[in-house]
């Protein structure tokens, strides 16, 4: 074993950075064996240099993020800072400075990911960013390396534990909405301001790094179709109950029928009891992949959380440390298939809608024949009254979203449609 | 990207070398794209070269295994035999001829693992086998990369599709053990000699190879504890539901409470209904993996199958190319931790225990008593009575193997005690 060190710069030491530095810490001899070389923390970069960090060593702890990228003997630059900048500029100064990279960072990664990747190949270093998506859970690695001789061709996915706290919590209990965040945020799952989660434009970023990877291909976060789960209600469950299904929010990447595009999309989705996804409960994340060869695969896991986060970041620095001792890289970004990323209204998948209408005859048939003259085919009607007024629940076959889309709306004119009292889609089936 | 193609030989064309060899013919671009190079499948090893063989074409096919492994010109080469013997000899040829391997062979890996890995790294070869644990779930790449900074305390998993099948049958059915397998075996789930299969054989070479990549030791095929499943009973699934539990087929793999050494073992167990394990349904695989700083992850898919199979075979040949193309290799045999395996007695877990008991006052007290003289804590008790004759059955707190065989020894020879109608280990809680 090589007795010289391989130097890391934390830059963050917040929830995530410090478990990272108390395992490098802890399990040193562990890391050294791992990689065949010791590891030495050399610096840490931080906003608040006063505050108390139990088992950090003070003299490790900077300021000046740039002057510790800029070293010069950093072997590899682990960034849990997150957000796009100051992130991006140091990841970039980083290999202009001989250093790889680990990083959690998946708003950057999905905004930048192309450019990033680009500038790591000029320089030839790593890029790895394990615990960008779903915490803990291995997903990158297989979806880049075990499955490099398989054709993916869809990813379905439970990638924000807040949200899934949320709906879960929605599900087994029959609170609303608020009510449910509102424990979300007492216990810490949710934070004081949860439009991140909760309008899934954590999931949204996590969608564009997954599909990227799944297909070979690039997908920018603006590509992604975002839907949040804030008007999600009880009585949206109790429908979906009455047809064995439940509530989740997913990201979904899908290669088109043809296999000429891919498209990738965030909302809440009805799936059915006895999907695996079904089953995830609380803040875990949980990941569907179906291939061609190996069929479906799930991976399951914790989503977030410092010491589970870290572990990612962990097994990242190891291969990262392992390259560089080998004197290679790792796989870098694979986007040769450059397929492109079709509009929402392309997208084909099933969809379960509510309709107040009038309780008189002839009604089932002006809704049928509208969805029929929108080439939306239906799968099941259920029609209920109640004191003049009756609600119709139709589940579709699959159908475009445009042509879902332009249904709804026709349905809207009709005189005997009260109103259009929801609209979900139905998924993994 | 490199012109010159990198040269494959296959050994075996049964229902995954003919996948393999199918994939690669098929998906010949997108392969290149993600090695870097174009791949050509040089040779077929077969027994039998007048079988037919859809799309395999005939002029690679041999039947000289030998000659093909020593050409000096293969790259890789993909060992789908199975079997010790000829695959043994043919991959430490391989070796010795420049090549490196893939192989899928569990039996080999598990019993020989830790001379093959030998061979490779004393000629600077690769040597990848994610195929050879459950199927087309990527396990063996996340387990030594993806948590390679993270240290693993138990691996709990179904790894063996035919056993698992015939228990969910057993489940959801209420079958006994003989109709469920005659039922597998009519669907093609059980092969005619389902021995490997039922007395845990197959499981247990799985478990060998899970323990010594998770703890970084090595775990012989002999040091694995196996216990088969062909006496689970349609009354056991019955006792199982009372207290919420079902039951699976488990290879575990654990760290002792000290940490300092390592079990392995394969057995029925009872788990609970919520456990993520309790909801694999059919011949489907899952690993449940726990670990200090990930917390619990699990990974899921169809554990074996001509396409699964090859889909794992081809992630690694994949990644073997790559580093083959920038001239390193991959991360070896990791045994650094050297820990013993300990023998079942010191095991500590929880146990179900159903006793025929004479229908007399005092029997409970004189059961408890034999119990606490073992030093094995009762958890719960439930009575039934029944014309003169009562059943018992114990749930016990966690203790050793060896605590409770005395405990079972000593209840034999009460002479209220009619017999000990099953004995199972409650896991995963």
């Amino acid at each position: 074993m090589r007795t010289r060190p391989l130097k890391v710069a934390l830059l963050g030491c917040g929830v995530v950075g410090s478990e990272v530095a108390r395992i490098m810490t802890t399990h040193a001899d562990d890391l050294a064996a791992r990689i065949g070389a010791p590891v030495e923390l050399a610096g840490i970069a931080v906003r608040r240099p006063d505050k108390v960090r139990e088992g950090i060593p003070a003299e490790l702890v900077t300021t000046d993020a740039t002057a510790l990228v800029k070293r010069g003997d950093i072997d590899v630059v682990v960034e849990v800072i997150g957000g796009i900048e100051p992130a991006r500029t140091l990841i970039t100064t980083a290999f202009e400075h001989g250093a790889s990279v680990v990083s959690a960072n998946k708003a950057l990664l999905a905004q930048d990911g192309a450019a990033l990747h680009a500038a790591a190949e000029a320089h030839g270093k790593d890029l790895y960013y394990e615990a960008a998506v779903a915490g803990a859970i291995p997903l990158i690695r297989p979806l880049r390396e075990s499955l490099a001789g398989d054709k993916v061709n869809r990813v379905l996915g439970i990638v924000n534990g807040t949200t899934n706290f949320i709906l879960d919590k929605m599900d087994s209990t029959g609170a609303g909405y608020q009510e449910a965040l509102d424990e979300a945020t007492a216990l810490g799952y949710a934070e004081a301001d949860p439009t991140a989660d909760v309008e899934g434009f954590d999931a949204a970023a996590k969608a564009a790094i997954l599909a990227g990877i799944a297909f070979h291909t690039r997908v920018r976060l603006d590509d992604v179709y975002r839907e949040g789960m804030t008007e999600v209600t009880a009585a949206d469950f109790v429908s979906a109950k009455q047809m064995g299904h439940t509530i989740k929010l997913l990201a979904i990447c899908e290669r088109t029928e043809d296999g000429t595009s891919v498209t990738a999309r965030v909302h809440p989705a009805m799936i059915p009891l006895t999907h695996p996804l079904a089953s995830v409960r609380g803040a875990y994340n949980a990941v569907f992949v179906e291939s061609d060869a190996a069929g479906q695969l799930m991976f399951y896991g914790p989503g977030a959380g410092g010491a589970p986060t870290a572990s990612a970041v962990l097994g990242d620095l190891v291969a990262v440390c392992r390259n560089r001792l080998s004197g290679t890289t790792g796989p870098g970004e694979s986007a040769y298939a450059a397929l492109p990323v079709s509009p929402m209204g392309e997208v084909v998948t099933r969809y379960h809608i509510s309709l107040d209408v009038a309780d008189k005859p002839g009604v089932l048939a002006q809704v049928a024949t509208v969805f029929a003259e929108h080439g939306v085919s239906i799968d099941t009607v259920r029609q209920q009254g109640k004191d003049g007024e009756a609600s119709l629940v139709v589940v579709t076959h699959r159908a475009s979203d445009a042509a879902l889309g332009g249904t709804v709306e026709a349905l809207r004119k009709l005189d005997t449609v009260r109103g259009v009292a929801g609209i979900m889609r139905v998924e993994g089936e």
